[in-house]
């Protein structure tokens, strides 16, 4: 039902362009189905096994991902659904519906941040609004990434007003806002979206220093697809990944929407607009569910290396274990850090928060490893990627040479070919490339990560060690 | 003339297989389009600008890549001439005709090593092969690169007999062989195909140890060609240079074709085909084409990364002033290899070849500095090349906002699009990495260039210094 | 009283050669002081925090390092004590007596994996060792490495048979020893060494396939040591580190040294042999120990790069606080793996193991990241290491002028001088280079490690991924 | 009688400090041995082989790097000369009188560039400095680089006016200066310092934007050492290397020093400051010297690695010949680089200038690739380094053992341990890794370098490939 439910929803029409088509009815898009189908596995998930995938709070059942959690345990808990969720789409779906739903949560416990506005009560706001997402079970998405126009110069001093959304008017009824996000993952699929900045705006950008919620169907809401990455005519032997699990990024512009003080968390307000992401521990909540899912990437590009060296004759050759082993050792160097993550999560206004320290460490790292991961599979797989015939070749009089062309003792021509085409997907096709930008950047620039792990870092520890050998050599000195 | 008798060929029959479809006639297949305008203008300049492209032999004039040259301004002719028509396609078409006509004349030169045998005197068919191609300006692909069925197993001991092309029976008229070769690149379009191993057979592989010739249109030759990498249905604002110079890697099969003696150069002798890339010195003159070609490719990619700096307002940033350098000092690197190349080529059978140590310098160097510079385009583009719409777009209701929201002060919306278009199609998309793979591999495993480097390399100056300080310690002593 | 008595039982003449000098008392060596205050302070705590440093077992009180670990609570205890015991030496101390403690309690308790022979019962044997040990509180060193004579041969075919220890000669009472191992660290100042192979023997090995104890003073035991690394002359703020913690590392060279059956644990068996690290468990208990003391170095780097940074005027320049992000955030990751170690840790024979993939996991990135910070410190140190005047500049003539050229508003010319050479000490010194040397090699060949830890990770999550995307496949097709 | 000359030089008292004592006679001094027998090999070489080493000028001879080249041959002279002057000391002596030679040859024909002021024509003082030393053979080192006392801030603006050598006051005889350089390397035993800035320097400088010349003996100057690299006690067989060629660093202090306009060659003019090292084209010439040298080491380093690699056992592994590969292909793309630089020189003022983007080319990648070869050598001969006795003990009584003990078939015991030795003092040791620093850093930053490369880069090349594209984009939509 809760599947069910959602199908409907999607049935409500929404400007969404794609190839520069209006399309009128999402929920038969061929590039959306494979999406489609992981939320809406996502919602039957959450009625099948309800032990699994929900908790109860005042005699009812919401879906975990929703859980302000207060205990390791509860941590835990969450971060078992993440994986499993993750799972369903080997962890190419970077924006299914937990991942706001965990910041909703975060956002609403830490409401007090938000504090309160001549028209709005916006603490208020952030707590209703949470309570209605997982009443009714809506699948958020969000727009946080503000369209790089001049990278070198600040959202409000650039001459082009789309650099970011604005608020161009408002009244006692609500604001009205004009601008662009970019990227905004899911969109065209989602039924609100929460809109807001990353940190980083500075004075002067106080027209674009908003966050509030709106709905995909809301009017002047429009989204822009980039061209899809999903390959029609071919199948999934061609495209085993590439046509499965291809989460539009849309480019969304605001034609003069009106937003409802209602729906509104900041309003013109640079230091709240900076709080918002990180001081409600979105952020926290938000990476613990990203690296969960980054896992879940990491594993199926392990498996599949492991799958070629195994299938191709290259097993036996110590470069090739080397770089097998490189990938299993940072599976569990991203394991260490999950765990890490929950074993120093701090309580705060009653919520755990996992440790942001132990979270931007492998939001550091883990892009580096990917991305050997990718050159890892295309070293294997090399030039035989490139040598591999269309399905129909099976099918058409090539068929009998290719199925004994292309076998070798350990694997038939097809699964040899399936395989190929898998690693071609992660490693050389603009699905697989798409996906190792999308690690490098979904959660900010890595230099920023780095400076800001280093400079919120607790140092004690490494102080400690200089003062230890400094007063060591003073000793000396005596 | 050229090009029309070009254009004309291109109508004969051959079993080319796009998409698992027969293709009829590949001179109006979409896929090759660009590919063939390319070839058709090597053609073209052959004839309107003789004093760069053509010598002039015995009272005819040849395509200068024909020339055996004999001294350093004949090099450095053959050189311009290579980058002159690589920068037709900014070097995306590994396999111009300037490749295999610069082999053609080495093979010619020394094809002493290529002996004679039973049936056939390989020497003067390699001679008469040769002339027959210049005179007829026959565009000559080849096919040397095994399929790597079982990477761990020589040939000659594999279960699959399709893991290379052997002779399966012969008479006093010729041979018939039967297997396939893989990457056989643009060799739907091409008019006749040089096939051969690369060096590494040994003994138990005689089957397959052949170098022979075949017209693209022989009976039972058949072309099977991967996944194309073209995008139907979007244009050149949407794939600036992937609808453009995607060159077919086919997979050949041959099925028990027929080869004259006439036409082959090695027959089932391990050491020939051993020495038929290296002794003949085809490797230096191949080699020496493929430099050059890179390096129009490589300007490409850093005029590009610079564009990008330039108008996305981060010229100022240090550590991307840090990236552009690397990709320009990179630049003179590849110029000063050519040069040394050049310089240190030495003459031998009248012909001057240019120096392997440098030409393998470079070829094990140029594709880590690919990488990155691929990897830097990335990186510069980042989100925004995911924020790209359809070209479409510009034209309908969106056209007057996208307008508007996309430009900066440096750059219109359209050309911005266009810009990271092509970064995508150079760095992301499944072009711009079969690009990349291309350089890794295309003149065997980089890890084995090396080897062969060390091994080959004249240590004399090394050991000298090793002596040297041996001397001064044994000095010491005294 | 367990210090003096380390001191008193170093007294007790063994064959030690430093610079080619038979040196008669180890204790009064200076180039071991620092090692031997180290040592003797770990003794001292063991006195002073009983409640930190020791467990009871059957009324009496041993050093927690000797514990045969059951429960996570006693892992957790046994890494708090080799963190607090690394960081007296800034984890510059790669053998103190906990790294052998360790290992011999998981010897004891898995001692079955020894079994007996015709003349010892092994398996009693190690657990007699173990109990006189932590009963006599005993400084155990290890050899373990065979002299790299010829990497290219097994060690039963080299001609040279100081590439190991191999037994010469037995009978009813012991057997008699010959050979060699290098890299004994700290064994000079020592009471007893375990003579081991690492894992690899094969057969033909057999005369080296042995295990034993012995005391550093027995006869025919000789140590030379490598050129010590402290350097005389120069104090503590010319030296910080390295005139302090230089461990010696000897070449360890048997001329037929008897050793009783007692202290035998394996005789001429290659498949014990390569038992006795593996399957005792002792590259667990080792390994966690390691990782601990190599988190106490990483944040001394740490802390050394961040006070460079803001002491020489580095610290607002984005590329010098990514650096410093990475440097911190590598640390969250040994944190991260060290949990999982314990979190993972498998119970076997009643002893609770660390988990082998977490460990092995940091031992193969850990070099890297270590290497790493050892760059950065090179670069944010620079020139400026290698402009640092002698102590006594600044106390001769020179002094005023010093003190004023070479302090800036952050800190004094004499701590500025220290800090650099704090830098070059851990960076640039022979010192620093040994350390990172040995963080690279002292668990074995990184390329084995990466190999090992491929072939025994549990694969069984990375298979399900590969299965369920070709189920979907497969049902695609339906 | 140059040599001789050199070395009663070489007597005249001047203020030198060592491990802070004052060197009354620095030709004695056991630290500077090594470096002093190679200038004076120098000299010795410039009477010795005048056909290699000389040119004739008006009726006389002067030594080769003083030549103002103004042809490709002379140019090529100049190189063969800078190559033998290295290979002396392996390259590990950056600072041989060649180096200055040529900068100064570049300074007086470019001396327009420096113009004249109030006091002096600094234009005609430039020509007579080079006239005098060419004249005199002087041995001319230089101080350029400015203690960092604070990275962040502008020379004019520091605190510590120790930051740089500024004038403090100045009448119609000439300027008295005050302050500080460092790295003043192999400043003790030359005759006179040319001292200036490297380019940088900005409005608010003008006290420190100074050039000018001073004798080493020059009242008021002082240099102090940084600590000796050497190791005392130890022979040629413990340090092959850095026994011989430690180049002193000095940090140079100006205590109230006069320096008559004679010598002065610019004054207070940050614009001229900033043109006394490129519109000189002193970078230039300098920067071909400099990577003819690099050269000789990296040859040094490979051969190193490559003795390795046989000696050892290791020569078979495919993954140490790559390694081999990669130090060979580098030293081929120096060659290349070198070549380069003379081929696209530019003549200028009859004077024919290196091309800048070659040399800083190479001046960006070399270090990488030094990097590299020192890793290689450290991952080659790893712990083996680290269990080298003292040359002693070949003769006390463990000679006998550690003669047989520590040969292999390939080696002699002690061949073996000059070996390790040497690769220890390349990669290890506080000599090779100060090496490594200095190949880092001595011509400037490399991120600025690249970002200079960058922006001076001829684009045109490029930028016609983007117009290109463009073209072809723009004429498909007719």
């Amino acid at each position: 039902m809760l599947k069910e439910d959602y199908l409907h929803r999607l049935k409500s029409p929404r400007q969404v362009y794609i190839d520069s088509k209006l399309i009128s009815d999402v929920s038969t898009e061929p590039s959306f189905q494979g999406a489609i189908d992981s939320i809406a596995e996502f919602y039957q998930l959450q009625e099948s096994q309800p032990e699994l995938f929900t908790y109860e709070e005042n005699g009812k059942n919401y879906h975990i991902s929703t859980l302000a959690p207060k205990t390791r345990e509860e941590l835990a808990r969450k971060r078992k659904s993440y994986k499993a969720i993750a799972d369903l789409s080997f962890g190419m779906l970077g924006r299914t519906p937990d991942f706001i739903n965990s910041a909703l949560a975060a956002m609403a416990t830490n409401s007090h941040v938000l504090g309160a506005g001549q028209y709005a009560d916006f603490s208020s706001n952030a707590v209703k609004y949470y309570d209605r997402c997982r009443n009714e079970n809506l699948f958020v998405g969000h727009g946080a990434i503000n369209p790089q126009i001049d990278r070198g110069i600040q959202l409000g001093l650039q001459e082009n007003k789309y650099c970011g959304v604005r608020s161009i008017s408002h009244d006692s009824k609500g604001m009205t806002v004009r601008g662009a996000k970019m990227i905004v993952t899911l969109a065209p699929i989602a039924d609100e979206l929460l809109v807001f900045n990353m940190p980083g705006l500075i004075s002067g950008d106080e027209d674009f220093a908003l966050a509030f919620a709106v709905p995909v169907t809301a009017s002047g809401v429009k989204l822009i697809c980039r061209k899809p990455l999903n390959h029609n005519g071919y199948n999934l032997l061609d495209h085993p990944i590439s046509n499965l699990f291809d989460e539009s990024d849309a480019y969304m512009v605001f034609e003069d929407v009106f937003i409802p003080w209602s729906d509104v968390f900041v309003f013109r307000d640079v230091e709240k607009s900076n709080s918002f992401y990180d001081k409600t521990r979105i952020r926290n909540h938000n990476g613990h569910q990203g690296i969960v899912r980054g896992l879940a990437k990491a594993e199926l590009l392990t498996g599949v290396a492991i799958e070629l060296a195994n299938k191709m004759g290259l097993g036996s050759f110590l470069n090739v274990q080397e770089q097998l082993g490189e990938m299993t050792s940072s599976l569990e160097l991203v394991r260490g850090a999950i765990l890490l993550a929950e074993e120093d999560a701090t309580l705060e206004n009653d919520l755990l928060n996992p440790s942001i320290h132990a979270i931007q460490a492998i939001r550091y790292h883990f892009p580096k490893w990917y991305h050997r991961m990718v050159n890892i599979i295309q070293s294997l797989s090399a030039g035989s990627m490139l040598a591999v015939p269309h399905h129909g070749d099976f099918e058409n009089k090539n068929g009998p040479i290719l199925k004994e062309a292309l076998r070798n003792k350990n694997i038939s021509a097809e699964d040899r070919c399936f395989l190929l085409n898998l690693a071609w997907d992660l490693s050389g096709d603009g699905f697989g490339q798409r996906q190792m930008v999308y690690e490098k950047y979904h959660a900010g620039d890595p230099i920023r990560i780095a400076a800001m792990h280093y400079s919120n870092y607790p140092k004690g520890e490494l102080f400690k060690h200089l003062d230890n050998i400094k007063r060591i050599y003073h000793d000396s000195l005596c």
